[in-house]
This record gives structure tokens, C-alpha cells and sequence, in this order.
């Protein structure tokens, strides 16, 4: 029985409480959790943490919850700019740590928690790497079914920022959150590149901020909340946008891009590989879908539309049959019941931290090269 | 707080009982409930009941649900030919009763059902009413967004009778399962029909089992289980496939088909609706989107993909944004929702075993007319 | 060298004109023509037809078209209940006839127009038969690809008739173009199924307008034309929408719709077909796509989407590689050369007017079936 | 009447020619050819060209083509090598000239092509822009119907240089064939691009080669001849595979991939265009269908798909009604209308040799980043 702590009580901090509640009822080799106590300034999230997730305790102080002697584990919710201290003060306390990604609002951030948090089991929230279509899509890659890669294209389109009156909340502000669009959309996108084809080698890039300012927010709220024309205005100070070309160390050519600000593609985490035999595609916003094309004899080749099932890794615990769907966070419940077997069989956890590092050192690469206009190695 | 007993523990049985821990969570306003007693033959599952899902005992006995003082609602979730017997225990314990789809293996025991439990609360498991965007698409109908309806096309196309080799589960056998893909699949598509567009009330329809034996089961297991080649066989006695041709009260003119042993379609529960100003269809197997299609003055016209997001109905209690789907059991959560509300509130709740009835009077036609050969008025 | 006369220059008169002119551009083994004389009433369409296409002649009086001693052929384009009586005057004269479908504007002229042309080679323009992609379902069908065929579903929906300020054209009008949806669209999508699957036997059916009456036209015009809303109406006397249950032959299950009034789909000519090996899609509006299951080991089984190109029968005639599409007018010229090399081979060509009858007789017992509400046979 | 004169009579040369021939019959404001000489070393394709399409009379020498008094415009439809010394003769000669993209098989080649050909009507087949979605997607776009544009990702994926097999045609060989893909694929993509939105000013990018030695061809082949594993090899000299990030001038961003060695999308001429309002997706693998994304006041808001029609520039005089396609090859038509319409106008034609020179402008910077590793001005 594994007592959970979680700071942040916002979107993911509440997707993962959730969660971590419906392992059992889902997974027959459960690994059982309390909810102990939860963290966030805000009262009204304290009171439903208690109220409604069952947590024995909430606090304003996000220190009780690492100290806390009946806390096993701790996941970190929060906003990036308070990741890496949160982390530190986990690992200094020996407990293992799940924090969201991209750990940190700045790779010397992540540089910083990763080094940290070596002593302990660290997660990262990965999560679109536990989609079932994922999964196999890798196993398929592996096993050769594609032949030899040789491109890869990965993007993360979003329109969560494409309303020029969408208020000027933390994620815009390079002191809160950190960097903008790379750190929030592209870290998962190349990510999921390095989990289905290891590490990128030399990149490319750009990036641009195509809404210079923003509404200022009257009150907390989340990303999607929204000012009036007329309302006070502040600077974006971080990207909206990145593209770059890579290569990886498999000699793959490969092409990134992310935006927060597009119009059109409403969660379009996507990726397509190719090989000498084959190709694949898969978008988050069709999660349930995975596009296989192989090279055949029969002339009826082309692009097949493969429904996830409970044939595919993971599925089969939510819901029987094929072509009956899983939703976006039924991922995180998968990340976090991998999470707490790694936690309570006391082996490493992948993606952990370096896994989240292994994305800044693109990220740093890519910056550079916005910066120098060439080329630049990923160190 | 409301009391619940589960009876009958498989897939649907646990997927009610899943919904319902997670109801606090997701909703604010939600309707409170404790988990009390569960009932199923099978030792394994009643244990999982308990240990995992947190009932506070389990039974060999349905009777011991039904008649417990501290059970205030009952959900029925046994095999088709159980549901008439339950149902009316539970109404004759005056208590609220949840019944999975259809209530009752033939058209004769829903009317008993039905009949029975007028005076309690009662709900049938027609869950895809409760998908966000078929929440909508009704909300567009009603509106007259797509003018005057003039045609409806459903459908319910599964494979999951489609191997030869599957096994001769209760499913398959009519004095087990009452009747087969009209009870089991095409009750699902009607049942859409009816709420979206109203009554239907005549019918010309045909029925055909495509394959006639199946391996005996050699154990209890779902209706996905498979036998050997050479396993013993036994007869099938409901039927595979259906279709009808219709007309509603409306005068809109319909089709529907449903199969079990079809190749294909995995989890075509699907229907398009055609209107004098615009059209509409959606497709279980896509759930999160929406085919729209709008007669307008711009060049530009053709049919939009609208994915699910937290504008539409209940989407936003799961996940954020937009395009971020949900899963097939997060019908099941909205459904139990609704239901504890109204148990909560003293009031009926839709669809009830009012909607089922107005099922299997048009079920009770279709059969008619596959025997007669001509059209014949649903009564 | 075969002298064409062609009769009716209206969409299609002309298309089949165009058509003739492209083969030997495109068809190395081209059976050569000359266009020796067009008719048709209106003034412009005869001298577009000598100066546009180099018809050698054109002519009000269709007589003149069929005893033209330098006429070997003879096409009709036509309105549909002018049929019977060209065709009849073309085989008296000896002359090989390709007629439009659905050869007459009834089943009577139809049966009477093929017993009239059992000496000569006649040919209908069921034009999708020769898509490439349908070619090829048909091959795969044929081969066993798809195991035992089940199901059928095919449907013919388009909006020309969608709009009410549609002008009364011949097409609405049972004295002038005989029946309705069934013979315009109907017979297109059955006589793929007869072609696809062979005979059908047994059908119950429907019909029924949806837009009784239309603005009188105030010229001739082709059948998009718009009245305004004030224009005089005049009452539509044919139908707008027909469906019906069938079964084959073979023992297959079939449905079948089709609509000139229905609003979203655009020109959906399409079909599917189920066995117990696999299935097959195909959709006029994307008629370069076929969709194709089959039941595989592995477990990425799916529809996959099957582009057009120079592997599949006849498509490397007007364009290499793969994907790159072909269009609507190109299936006429296949039809067309087929037709040529018959006729300058001197045998019969396929489909000709017995697959014509072959229509209409499942067409009359639709007909019956909507008048008796019960099943009908197909005599 | 227009004299014509073709050099080269593979599958473009042909393509023109069946196009001129097309013409009248398709567009009544027809701009009347005559099929006078063409050139090609294979005598079977000069026999054809006499023959099936009706040239006057054939060569094997090009000069004859360009200096015959009865040649009033001349289409070169040779291998790119051969282009630049075509056209300045052509030009020399005062001789409007069609030539097929991209003129010249260098940069430094289509540069000379256009600097001598400034004094006659010049025209270069970048065929795509003429279809009639991509005429429409570029009046959206001029119109401010997608407010202002921020990305545009455009590529072109083929498979005809998939296969390790296929024969080392001229394609190849940069000595023959000049650049690959650049010249071969990229040029129609970026050239689309130019059309829709304007010049680019900057870009980064890089080649590759994937498949570096290839079957020496036995004979005289198109590019989709294939050797055999034995076969003698020769090696490849130009690039597979070309990225590149780039601005517009306009401010936009943009990305673009070309590969004829990808596996998987089989002719994917395709972009993307996102504005503040709307977003707009062409295929050429399904050129009858655009994709188009707009932001409305109404939930229902997502992509629609809108098919082909006679409502759209062009494609009314192919065939009528929505949704009945129109073909590859029918872009060759528009474009060979266009430009003899331009000719017997005598005024200029777009996309004429300037637009040539502005793509070769866009690949001679890609092609100096790919040396230099750093971004480049478009010169
Ligand atoms: N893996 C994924 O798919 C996603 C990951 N994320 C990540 O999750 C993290 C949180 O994002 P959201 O939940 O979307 O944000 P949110 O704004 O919904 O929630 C953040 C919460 O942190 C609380 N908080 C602020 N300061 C705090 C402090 N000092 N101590 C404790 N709590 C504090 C806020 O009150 C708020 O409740 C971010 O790192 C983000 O990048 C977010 C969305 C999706
Ligand atoms: N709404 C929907 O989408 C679906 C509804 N259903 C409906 O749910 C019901 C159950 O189906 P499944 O869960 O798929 O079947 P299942 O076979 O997975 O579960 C049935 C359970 O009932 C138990 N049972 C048998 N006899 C019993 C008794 N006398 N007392 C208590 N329990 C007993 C069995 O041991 C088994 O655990 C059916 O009525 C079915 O039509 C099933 C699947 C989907
Ligand atoms: N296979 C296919 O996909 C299609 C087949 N059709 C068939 O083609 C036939 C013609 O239809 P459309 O070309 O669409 O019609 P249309 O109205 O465009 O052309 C009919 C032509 O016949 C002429 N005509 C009328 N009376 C005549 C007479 N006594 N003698 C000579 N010509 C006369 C009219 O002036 C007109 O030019 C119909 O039978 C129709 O069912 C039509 C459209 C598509
Ligand atoms: N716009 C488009 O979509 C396409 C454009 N093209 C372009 O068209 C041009 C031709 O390509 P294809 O037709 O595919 O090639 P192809 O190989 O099919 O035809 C080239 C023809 O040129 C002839 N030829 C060679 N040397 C000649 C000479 N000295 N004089 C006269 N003819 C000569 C060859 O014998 C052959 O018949 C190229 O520039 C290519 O880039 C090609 C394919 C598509």
C-alpha cells in the first residue's frame, strides 16, 4: 500500500488521483494506493481533494506533503517553474517522485532534477507513450515489420493558445512556466520519437511567438479561460511556435514541429514513420486508430485503419472487444499503474528523468540553433 | 448516499460498479453512493467484488440483494433471460432498479418488466444516448438545425460472432439469451432512433443465422472466448443478422441493420440522419467525432469531422480542450450519473423501462414480419 | 473503321462523344471511329457537335441518325422514355446500340426494347462497372478473397434533386422520363450488385417523394437547373427516394436505398459487401479508393484504403504510377471502348440489354412490393 | 488554330498532346490547335504520335520541330537535361513555349532558359496549381477568408523511387537528369506554395539518398521500370530526400519534405495553409477533396471535407453535378487551355519561366544550406 502525496491539484493533478483510484478496479495485478494528502493553494481544490478523491488531507504547503511520514511517493502536478524545486526536496527525502512533464520550465531545470533525483525512482508524464496504438506501433517498429527507418515526422498541433483573447496565463510567461511551446508540446512530441526510435543526434530549428500579447487573467483559471477585448493586456514572453529538422543517431531523417497557436488541428499529437517496408501513423486526436501501411505481393496495398482493441497492450483492461474506444485519461491511469509497480517492486521506471533530460538536450540544441541559425549537436 | 447492489459481476456488472466510484470525481454535483453487496455464481468474481472494487460483501444470491435494508438501488447487469425474475424482485421491493439493455430476453418479458416496475425508478442501459456528441446531435435535431428530417439509416454491425470457432455462449441460444441480434445489437440502434427522431411505427424486416453451430463452451467465459475446430458442436437458436425497413410516426422513412457475424466492422454502431437543410452521422467505433453537414450559401459545403471536446454535453467532466476523447466506459459513467441523480431526486429518469418497452414493440413487429412477409404496424 | 451516330447531345450524348475521341489516344489496341451525325433538337448542341467534336453532320430528326447508310452504330443519349423507340428502330435497321441506362423510362420498355435488339450488339451505360477499382472488387470476389459472401449494402444518394426550387425537368415527370430514383439511380447501384454478385430473387420495398411539387422550368435545361420561388409549380409524378430488402440468389442478405432528394451526400454511388473472409467499399465520390478487410493473423487487421493506380485494369491507360486519380468521364471511355472492340469484333458486349432486363425485372418487383407491402419474387 | 510542336513523347508529351485534342470539346471559349510535328528518338512513339493522335508528321530531330514554319508554339516535354537548349532555340526562334517543370535539370539551367525566353510567351507545367480546389483554396485565401496566414506545410511523397529495384533511369542521374527530388518533386510543392501565398525568403535545409546504387536499366523505360536483384548496378547521383524550414515573405512560416523513396503515401502532393480564421488541406491523392477548417460562432466547428464540383473553377467543363470526379490529366487540360488561350491572346501566361526562376531561386538557397548548414537568403 503505497501512500500518495500530490502537489497540484489542477488538471493532471486531479487525472492522476483519479487515476491512481481505478487501478484496482481495473488491473487484476493492482499496485494498491492510499490517497494521503494533497497540496494546492487553492481552498476550493484542498476541499474537493477531500470530499471527492477521498484524500485524507489537503494543505496549502506543499513541504508537508514531502515530509509527510505517511506519504510513500509524491507526484508533482504543479506548474513547471516550481517542478524542479519540488523534486529536489522529494529526492532529498528519498521518496520516489513522479513529476509531470516536461520537469521543469527550462533544461538546466530538468538538468538540475535529474541530478537530483538519481537516488530514486523517478516517473515523467509521458503519457501519450502508454497509448496501446503506441505501444504496438513501437513493437511493430522493433520487430522490423517496417524494415529500416529512414524518416520520421512528429508534431504537436494545439489551438489551446490560438485565441488572441485567451488570457495571459503562466504557460505564456517564460518566469512561470518556462519556455512556451517547446516545453509544453514539442518535449512530448520528440519524446515519443526517442521511445519509438531512439536519440536525436543534430538539429535545426526555429521558433516564433505569432501572439505577441495576451489578455491579462482577472483571476486563476485554467488555459482555456478567455478575457474581453477591452481588458489589460500583458507580453507573451515565450514561443508559440518551434519546427525543426533532425537527425537521429540511426542516420533517420526526421521533422518537428509544435504550435500552440494554430488554428484548425485541435489536438494533433502526431507522428508518422517510415521505412524501407512499411510506414506508420497515429494522431491523439484519433487515439483509437493506428494508419499501417506494408509493402505486399497483393496488389490491394495501402494504408489500413487499425481500430484498438483488447488484442492491443493495455486496452483489454478497460473495456472488451475491438473498435471500442479508451479516452485521453485512461493513459495516465496506465502510466500510473506502471508507475506504482515500479515503485512498490523498487526497479527504475521508464520515463523517468533521464528520459525527460534526453528531451531538453534536443530542446537546448534547438534553441541554440534558433539562436546561431545552423546546425547544432544535441550534447 | 445511496445503497448499491450490483447483480451479476461480468463485464457490464463491473463497468457500473467502476462508473460509480468514479461519479465523485468527475462531477461535482454528484450523487453519492456506497458500494454494498454484489451477486454472481462465479467465487472469483465475487471476490474481486470486494477486494478490488470495494463492496462490502459479495453473494451467490441475488435475492440477498434485492432484500438487503441497506441496498436503496439495485443494478442488474445478469444474462438477458435473468432480467424479468430480478427486475421484479427489485420492484416488488419497491426500490429503484437499473436494468442493462434489454431487460429481458424477448419482447414478452420487457412488457412483464415494464409492466412491473412502474411505481419504482427504473433505467435501462442504453448507453450511447449518453455520448456527448449524440447528446448534441439530438440538441441539433430538435433545433431544426437540419430542417425537416426525412430519412434515418442504423445500424449495429459487431464481429464479435463472426469466427465460426466462437464459442456457443448464452448469447448464441435463445432459451439462455432470449433473441439474438435484435435483442443484443439492433435494441441499441432503435433505441438511438427513438431518441433522437421519436417513434417508429411500421416495420418490414427479415432475419438469417449465418452460421448454425458453434463449439460448445468448455467453460464460463465472455462471449469472446473461441474453441478448437474440432470441439463438440451445438445448434445456434437466435438469429445473426437483421434488417428492416421503416417508417416513424414523423413520416421520416429508416433502415436498419444489425449483425453479429459480420466481417469488418468491428463496433459499427452507427446511424445518419438526413434532413431538408442538413445531415448528420456518427459512429461508435469514432465516438469522439461528429459528421455535420450544412446546407449553406458558401461554395465551401461538405461534411465536417466535429471532434468531441468540453463544449459538448458531459465531455468536459473527463478531459479538457478539445479533442481529447473519451473512452466507451465513460458512456457508462454519464449514464450512471443520471440515474443516481434522479434516484437522488425521487424522480423518473430516461430511457426507463418505458424506452425499453417502446424497443421490443418494434422488435415484436420485425419478428412478426419476418414471419408474415409484409409490412406490419408496430402496436 | 465503325461510323458513329449518336443521338441526344446533352451530358451524356456528348460525354460519349468526347469519349470516342480520346481512345486511340489512349488505348494502343483503339477500335477506330469516325463521327459521322448527331441529333438533337436544340439548334446549339448540333453545331457544338460539328464544330466542337467534328461530327460530320447533325441532324433535328433522329430517323436520319439510324438510316444513314455511313452509321454503323448507333448511340442513345437520350431522355429515357424515348428509348424504346430508337432502340427498336436502330436493331430493325441492323445496327449495333448503345443506350443509356436504364433503357427505357418503365420495366415494360425495357423488356420491350431488349427483345427488340436480340440480333444486334447492344450495350447499356451502367458506367461504374468499369471503374477500375470496382473491376477489381469484382476479381477479388470472384477469386475468394473474401470467403463466402453475406451481406450486401448499396445505395445511390445525391442532392440534384435535393433543393425544391429544383425545375420541374423530365426527370421528375413519370410521362416524361418514366420512373423516378428507381430507374435514374437505383438501377445503377443494383446492376453493380448483379454484377458484383449475380441474380437477385426476392425484394420488399418502398418509395415515396419527399418534394411534390417544383417550379415548371422555364427552358430546357439540364437537371441542376433553379426556379425562383415564386415561379409556377407544377406536380412531381415520379419518386424521390426508394428502399429495399433483398436476398440473392446466392443466399445473400442485401439492402438497397437511393435518393434524389437527400442532403449531405453528394454522388454516393456506393456499395459494400461482407464475407467470411473479408470486405470491400466503394464510393463513386471517392471512385479512385476501395476499401478492403481481410481477416489476417496479425493483429493489425483493418480496412485499409486502397488507392487507384496503373496496377489495376485499365487505369494505366490514362495515367501512370499510383494515386494519381482518374476522373468520372474516364469510366465512359472505358465503356466506350469496350463497346467499339465488340462491335468491330462482332460479339456481345456486357452489360447489354439483358443485364438491362435484368434490372428491371427486380425493379418491377419493388415496384409490386411497394403496392402489395410484401415480399416480392423477381420473375 | 494554333500550330503545335511537341519534343519529347513520353508520358508528359502525350498527356499534352490528348489535352490539346480535348480542348474543344470541353471548353466552348476553345483555343484551336492543330497537332502538327513531333519529336522523339523511338520510332514507335513517333509511329504513335502520327497515328493515334493525329500529328501531321514526326521526327527524330527536335530542331525540325522548332524551325518548321507550321509550328506556331512549341510544348518540350524531353528529360530535364535537354530543356535549356529546347527552350532558347524555341525562344531564338520567337516561338511561344510550353515547357514541362522543372525547365532545366540545375538551377543555373532554368535561370538561362528564362533569361532567353523573356520575349516570347513563356509557360512551365506546374499542372497543380490549376485544379480547381487549389484555384478556390487560393481564393480563400486571397479573400481573407482564413484571416492572416502564420504556417503552411507543404510536401511531396512518392513511391516511385521506393523500390531498392527500380532501374537507374535518367531521374537518377544528375548528369541526365539534373537534381532529384529537388528538381523532380519539391519544385510542384514549393511552386504551390508560391501560388498561394508568395515568396520565400529564407530557408534551412538538408538532402539525402537513401537508396545509393540502383539496376542499370536493359532498355529505354519510364521511371517505373524495375531490374532484378542481379542485374548490373549503377550508382545514384542526385538526392531522394530533401527538408527544409523557411519565411515567406509575408511573415509566414513554413516547412516543406520531398521524397521519392518513401514508402507508404504514394503520390502525397499535399499542404496545409493555417490562418487566424481557418485552415485549408489539399491532397493531390484525393484532388477532389479540400480540406477546410474555418472558426464559427457554432460548436459544430471542425474540418469539412469538400468534394469537387461545378461550382468550383474549372470543373464544370470536366463533368457535372458535385462529387463526380474529375482526373489527374484533366489539370494538364486546364493548363494547355490556359496557355493557348494565352497564346491566341498574345499576352503572357503564369506560371510562366519567372515562376520557374522563382522555385530554382528557393532550391539554389536550400541547396547552399545543405552545404553550409545554415540558414540562406533566397537570392
Ligand atoms: N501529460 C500531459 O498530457 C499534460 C501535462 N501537463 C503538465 O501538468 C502540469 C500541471 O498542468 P495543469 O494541470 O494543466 O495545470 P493547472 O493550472 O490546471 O493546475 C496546476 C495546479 O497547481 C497549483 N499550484 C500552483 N502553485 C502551487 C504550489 N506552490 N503548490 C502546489 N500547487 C500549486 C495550482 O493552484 C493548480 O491547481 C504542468 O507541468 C503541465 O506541463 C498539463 C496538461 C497535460
Ligand atoms: N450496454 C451495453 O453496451 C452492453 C450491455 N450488455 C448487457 O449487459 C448484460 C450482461 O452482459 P455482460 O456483462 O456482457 O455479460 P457477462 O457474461 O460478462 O456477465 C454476466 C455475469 O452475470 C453472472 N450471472 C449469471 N447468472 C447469474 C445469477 N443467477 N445471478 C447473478 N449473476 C449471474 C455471470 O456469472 C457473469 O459474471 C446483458 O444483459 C447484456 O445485454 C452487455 C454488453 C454491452
Ligand atoms: N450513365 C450515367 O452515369 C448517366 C446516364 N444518364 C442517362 O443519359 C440519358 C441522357 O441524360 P442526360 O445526358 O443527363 O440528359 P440531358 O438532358 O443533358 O440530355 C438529353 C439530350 O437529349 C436531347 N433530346 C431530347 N429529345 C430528343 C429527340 N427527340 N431526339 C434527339 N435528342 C433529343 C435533348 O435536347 C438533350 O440535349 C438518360 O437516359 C440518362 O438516364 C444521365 C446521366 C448520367
Ligand atoms: N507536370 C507533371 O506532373 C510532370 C512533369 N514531368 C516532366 O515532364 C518531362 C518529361 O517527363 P516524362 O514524360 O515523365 O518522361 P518520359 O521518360 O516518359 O518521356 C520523355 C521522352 O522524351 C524523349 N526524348 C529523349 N531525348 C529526346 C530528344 N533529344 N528529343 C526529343 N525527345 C527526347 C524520350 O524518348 C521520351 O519519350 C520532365 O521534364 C518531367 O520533369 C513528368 C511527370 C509529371
Amino acid at each position: 500500500m503505497i501512500g500518495v502525496g500530490v502537489i497540484g491539484f489542477g488538471w493532471l493533478g486531479q487525472a492522476h488521483s483519479r487515476s491512481l483510484l481505478r487501478i484496482p478496479t481495473l488491473f487484476p495485478e493492482r499496485a494498491d494506493t492510499r490517497l494521503v494528502v494533497c497540496a494546492d493553494p487553492l481552498p476550493e481544490r484542498r476541499e474537493d481533494a477531500v470530499r471527492s478523491f477521498g484524500f485524507e488531507r489537503a494543505t496549502d504547503d506543499w513541504r508537508a506533503v514531502i515530509d509527510a511520514p505517511d506519504v510513500d511517493a509524491v507526484w508533482v502536478a504543479a506548474p513547471n517553474m516550481l517542478h524542479v524545486e519540488l523534486v529536489e526536496a522529494a529526492a532529498a527525502a528519498g521518496k520516489p517522485v513522479f513529476c509531470e512533464k516536461p520537469v521543469g520550465g527550462t533544461p538546466e531545470q530538468t538538468a538540475r532534477a535529474e541530478a537530483a533525483a538519481r537516488d530514486v525512482i523517478s516517473g515523467v508524464g509521458y503519457n501519450y507513450r502508454w497509448a496501446p496504438l503506441v505501444q504496438y506501433a513501437r513493437r511493430l517498429i522493433a520487430d522490423g515489420v517496417l524494415g529500416e527507418i529512414t524518416n520520421y515526422r512528429g508534431r504537436f498541433f494545439s489551438m489551446y493558445g490560438s485565441d488572441p483573447l485567451g488570457v495571459l496565463s503562466w504557460r505564456f510567461l517564460v518566469d512561470e512556466g518556462g519556455y512556451g511551446v517547446t516545453s509544453d508540446l514539442m518535449s512530448h512530441s520528440v519524446d515519443l520519437a526517442h521511445f519509438l526510435l531512439g536519440p536525436i543526434t543534430r538539429v535545426v530549428g526555429t521558433t516564433a511567438t505569432f501572439i505577441p500579447e495576451r489578455p491579462l487573467p482577472v483571476a486563476a483559471g485554467t488555459h482555456y479561460g478567455r478575457g474581453a477585448p477591452d481588458d489589460p493586456k500583458g507580453a507573451v514572453t515565450n514561443e508559440d511556435y518551434a519546427g525543426m529538422l533532425c537527425e537521429f543517431a540511426s542516420g533517420v531523417r526526421g521533422t518537428f514541429e509544435a504550435s500552440r497557436s494554430i488554428v484548425g488541428p485541435e489536438s494533433q499529437m502526431a507522428f508518422e514513420v517510415y521505412g524501407t517496408k512499411g510506414a506508420l501513423g497515429w494522431n491523439l486526436e484519433t487515439l483509437n486508430e493506428l494508419q499501417v501501411y506494408l509493402v505486399e505481393d497483393e496488389l490491394h496495398t495501402g494504408y489500413r485503419t487499425v481500430f484498438g482493441g483488447d488484442r492491443f497492450p493495455y486496452h483489454g483492461h478497460f473495456v472488451p472487444g475491438s473498435a471500442n474506444g479508451i479516452g485521453f485519461e485512461d493513459l495516465v491511469v496506465i502510466e500510473d499503474y506502471e508507475f506504482c509497480r515500479a515503485v512498490a517492486e523498487e526497479r527504475p521506471f521508464v520515463p523517468g528523468f533521464g528520459e525527460a533530460l534526453q528531451w531538453v538536450r534536443v530542446q537546448e540544441a534547438l534553441l541554440r540553433s534558433a539562436e546561431s541559425g545552423r546546425w547544432e549537436d544535441v550534447r
